[in-house]
């Protein structure tokens, strides 16, 4: 949850489970929303969308390192796709390293190649169907939308 | 969890507790985002926002067959809104199914008028205070924005 | 979760655990969303983002009464964000009132300056890491468009 600063005065604890630091690639500015590319290093990369006044008052230019925020309960676990487009734009494919399972929800945890980890809430009942468990590859599939940036000011 | 493909090598296998099968009926392009409305069969219906480029590249017409996905947990749950009006696209009305609770959250499955069933995670508080138990009528409340579309590619 | 109405025949009961009344005090159209800022009585503010056209078929105008309904789901909590801006619109600065555990997921409870009160879900091991317990100050993080706005028709 707490987040390695690079710089002092610079901290950043949130409850997103899901705090990747990246630097912006693409910026891609709509009427309205503007999609910014972000990779994380040793080859995983998101997409994040935010208004066009946040991707201006925050400043989101090419190279700028970001703080890409995600709720764990924002994410599906996918195990299987084949045939089948989606329309979320972030897909990232990875290896279950732990299923923490209560009675309602799951906590599903993913190592992604490059060397992040990825935390997904999802229901028992899906974990439980999925057959998800230690060594499985998985994927976690969110909407670009679902994507919060966080930028040192 | 799992989808019934109706073709070969057309599987989907996500962890939303919601997949619902159906065919668009209407798609609106706006400049940026694209609302699509889908019949479930028997009746009941649901509307997707998805960017217009992903609109374009999965080539969503008229016509055509998607699988709507929606989590669980983008679901609220209502059972009387008597002289109001909402700004969530979907509202779908059915009957209590099924509730189960754990101590702080609890799933909610619905069944709707059309054969379609519903799953819906709550707070635990929620449910009881809304006094959900099998057979109560409710409806279920999602963002058009909440639904991620998948075709066969 | 149930809402206390001003007038007859108005009832909402639903189950998003964040239901704020409160009054529109500034509305920015855009060419998609339409951005709405509302006054929750107090001095606590939050800004909502639904579609042009459910603007318009809601009538939100500025002094309109609305309901402004937010899953506990979608809201992140922060302690601690020196240095940082972030593109979510709404940050609500409050101070921890409860925290419900259970293996999986927390519910944390905060109470407003301005005498409002928010929940937010989050996982159990988010809310160990962050220290959160009674007393304790915090922020509820969440973007506009988790927003749904209800309003009397």
């Amino acid at each position: 949850m707490v987040s390695q600063p690079d710089q002092e005065n610079i901290v950043m604890k949130i409850s997103a489970r899901n705090q990747f630091q990246g630097n912006i690639t693409a910026v891609h500015p709509g009427s309205v929303h503007t999609e910014i590319e972000i990779a994380l290093g040793n080859g995983d990369t998101l997409v994040a969308m935010v208004t066009h006044s946040s991707a201006h008052s925050l400043g989101l230019t090419s190279g700028k390192s970001v703080l890409a925020l995600v709720k764990a309960s924002s994410m599906m676990v996918m195990t299987e796709s084949e045939g089948y487009a989606l329309s979320a734009r972030n897909v990232l494919r990875g290896v279950v390293a732990q299923v923490i399972s209560g009675p309602v929800s799951a906590e599903v945890k993913l190592d992604l190649p490059g060397g992040n980890t990825v935390f997904a809430s999802i229901t028992h009942e899906a974990a439980r169907e999925l057959g998800l468990s230690q060594g499985a590859s998985a994927s976690v599939v969110f909407k670009a939308s679902a994507v919060i940036l966080a930028v040192a000011s």
